[in-house]
């Protein structure tokens, strides 16, 4: 059996359980919490609102700039909002590695200063490109040789991927998994977690940072499934978690048996070739929604952006749609540098994002959208079904709700395959909290999905995804499926 | 046998002969022949130098504008130069139909103004989006309508694709191959051709136009074929054209007999997972040269454009790198519109596009480098081995040669597999004419790709190019690989 399938199913770790874990985390977040302060922007000392754009800065003109940006699209009207351009790809690397038989991954446990907990679970390095060439004067972040340094693994995943489309002007970073055969030295605040402990970890809420769920929802797992993982797979689609005990007591048994009803369909659907649409089909409506040119876009200083008040303490949206900047002070033992001040984006709700699953002609199915997003390059980017998170639209707006919220928030419980808080990345976002929500409709009868919308496979979603073409929020989402 | 396979391998044709489209071609070159006359560019009437800006602009607005970028790589000197910008996705689209169980392409007869024999074979359809929604008051173009209104029929393939970055800022279009079961009027200028006559027509100069080119250099031919021709494939990669005559007289085998040796190869290439690099490892490849930010650009007005100069006639390189922008009057009895004078591109030598092929563990990959491309929104393209069209680098420039332009040059006859001249697009450039070629070196030693190159199989090639990462030239020259 593939090395990474067992560790997907698997929560055995001859380091630190589950449930350890849980409590490391916990007791970190707790004893080296970072004391945060909102402040107003006058106090932010090396940022400040450049003369004449009304940009915010950085005295360097490194790390980033909160800017404006006209959206005018062609089938409602012209907007404005801030955005945040930093135009460099930063790295979100996890180290692996295959210790007794089974595949580790190399985590950290990091303080943000938007983080709810304070500490999360968070990849084995995270960096931008200021970061690794020392812009900000911080010590080099550990463990970035493995990344920088070709050869020194066997890649399993390295791909450029879009960031908050409705936030970041064409940021992007690369996400790494590169699996090491030599030792590693594992320093403090880090440790070695199945992928299956993982996925445990994202049952409960805020634990697991976003750019863990961000490379870990990269990962194939079900591509190189074993034949007999699959065979199960194909048997207890849908239908019965019983099973014969006749099969050999192997690897894959063991395997096999940890996978649930819902784990099968899954595995199901990432490996068979049946869909509703063929490949050519998918590739064909993404390329009709791109070829429709949606989004006129002028960059224009943060002080000509309309709609949006500017108090001492944040910049704000008049219908609180979008997001919030605002200003943090930040004093820590144990970071790069030990106080600092920046500007993050908080929320004006919680969002929530929502994928509806479907069994169609006995293949599992994921409804995803067009979204039409100006930060992206492309524009329009493969999003989940349901997506209200910083963007135009509202989820307390409930007179101009997305099609397919309602079928997302109401689902009866047992249809619900995951729901959980989770927030996003604590060094950009202010406790931006949103739901993330499965849901699984009845075979009985197939949704037809409208314009903008499409039926695929998650062999499907996984293609599109390995090449960029699905954004942060169903990236984020798709880390959550589980396989037990 | 899939349709297209056997389309790609046969030359049967119930309307119309190989020699009788050659004919065909030249007689209606030489009938409707277009006037083309140079003129100033003070004569253009609806062109002009826009006052400021200096940028050559169409009264309309519409068309495109020519502009000047200003190009600051981070390994060499800046340098500026024209750009065309056209934001605007078009189609160029194909219309396929299998009659009689042979699978067919309809084509046109089409003049532009700068093919240097006025008429080409070209797409069933190519039309910008100001074409079809008649900015220029011409006729809606014919056939549009099995490409804008979708289930039509059945898409072969519908990708969005890059033109030459070197040339036009971000200027992409819909490549659509729709195969439809209806009867489909072929109107006067138009044939069937099956797509074995299109790679054969190839192996003539400039008979064959570029758009055309594109589209079918999107054709995945390998990756549908049946295991006769598979196991066929396997059998006689580089050894032996000879075969035992005892297999059964079936479709597959009269298709498995005119498969070449070269061609058994490129099947196998286009099939087989066995590749010196895994797929991961070449999206990897591409992922670090994209990281990398190599290019600052910056849109400056075209009378900004420094170390170019403009005469009455021509705005060209002071080294004569890069093209030339200049202007044409056209006269036609058979074109939407019968008079217009209009900008075009226009080349300052002819240039080299090639393909290094070579036998790596018994399959055949070819050489591909990471093109660093202004007009690409990636700025990284994949492209082929060697590289000199209409960019910095020129081939008259023997001492400052990118690495393998001798070893492309130079092969000796027997390995060379495919060398032609080819004309790029008529309606933008005028004479413009690259070789293509494709050699393929001695398996004997394994030439190791430098930083910038890698070996990749053509099923590698080909999944690249579907998602959209591989540049206009090397698609050019993947539609001239055949298979007989």
């Amino acid at each position: 059996m593939p090395a990474l399938l067992r560790s997907a199913l698997s929560e055995e770790n001859r380091f630190q359980s589950t449930s350890e874990t849980v409590a490391w985390l916990t007791e970190a977040g707790e004893t080296r919490k970072l004391q945060v302060e909102r402040i107003p922007f006058r106090a932010l000392d090396e940022w400040s609102f450049e003369p004449g754009t009304g940009d915010l800065v950085h005295r360097s003109g490194k790390f980033f700039r909160v800017q404006g940006l006209r959206v005018s699209p062609d089938t409602q009207s012209e907007w404005d909002q801030p955005i945040i351009n930093q135009p460099e790809v930063g790295i979100l690397g996890i180290i692996a590695r295959e210790m007794e038989g089974q595949l580790y991954f190399l985590m950290q446990a990091k303080m943000e200063p938007g983080n709810p907990l304070g500490v999360q679970l968070t990849p084995t390095m995270q960096a931008t490109r200021s970061n690794y060439t020392q812009v900000h004067q911080g010590a080099r972040p550990r463990y970035v040789e493995y990344f920088l340094e070709r050869g020194r693994g066997r890649v399993l995943i390295d791909e450029l991927q879009f960031e908050q489309g409705t936030v970041f002007l064409r940021k992007r970073n690369r996400n790494i998994v590169i699996e090491v055969a030599e030792d590693v030295p594992v320093a403090d605040g880090y440790c070695w977690l199945t992928l299956g402990q993982i996925k445990k970890l994202l049952q409960y809420p805020n634990l697991v940072g976003m750019d863990t769920r961000l490379v870990i929802g990269c990962l194939p797992f079900g591509s190189t499934a074993g034949s007999v993982i699959l065979n199960e797979a194909k048997d207890r689609r849908g239908v019965n978690l019983e099973r014969s005990r006749s099969a050999p007591q192997d690897d894959n048994w063991v395997a096999a048996e940890s996978l649930s009803s819902f784990g099968a369909k899954l595995i199901y659907s990432a490996t068979t070739t049946d869909s509703a649409y063929t490949d050519e089909e998918v590739l064909s409506w993404l390329t009709e929604l791109r070829s429709q040119r949606r989004l006129r876009l002028q960059r224009i200083g943060l002080s000509s952006v309309e709609n949006w008040q500017q108090s001492e303490t944040e910049l704000a949206h008049d219908a609180r749609r979008f997001f919030r900047v605002l200003a943090v002070s930040v004093e820590a033992d144990s970071r790069e540098v030990t106080r600092w001040k920046q500007p993050l984006i908080g929320s004006t709700e919680q969002g929530l994002i929502a994928f509806l699953a479907q069994e169609i002609h006995g293949t599992l199915h994921f409804l995803v959208r067009g979204n039409v997003e100006p930060g992206n390059t492309e524009q329009v980017a493969i999003g989940p079904s349901v997506q209200y998170a910083l963007g135009f639209d509202r989820l307390g707006d409930r007179d101009h709700w997305a099609p397919f919220t309602d079928l997302a928030l109401d689902a009866p419980a047992e249809t619900v395959r995951y729901s959980c808080v989770q927030s996003e990345e604590g060094g950009r976002f202010y406790y931006v909290e949103n739901e993330y929500r499965i849901v699984e409709l009845p075979a009985a009868h197939w949704l037809h999905p409208p314009e903008n919308y499409l039926w695929v496979t998650l062999r499907q979603l996984q293609t599109l995804l390995k090449y960029g073409f699905v954004n942060v929020e169903a990236r984020n989402l798709l880390a959550c499926l589980s396989l037990t």
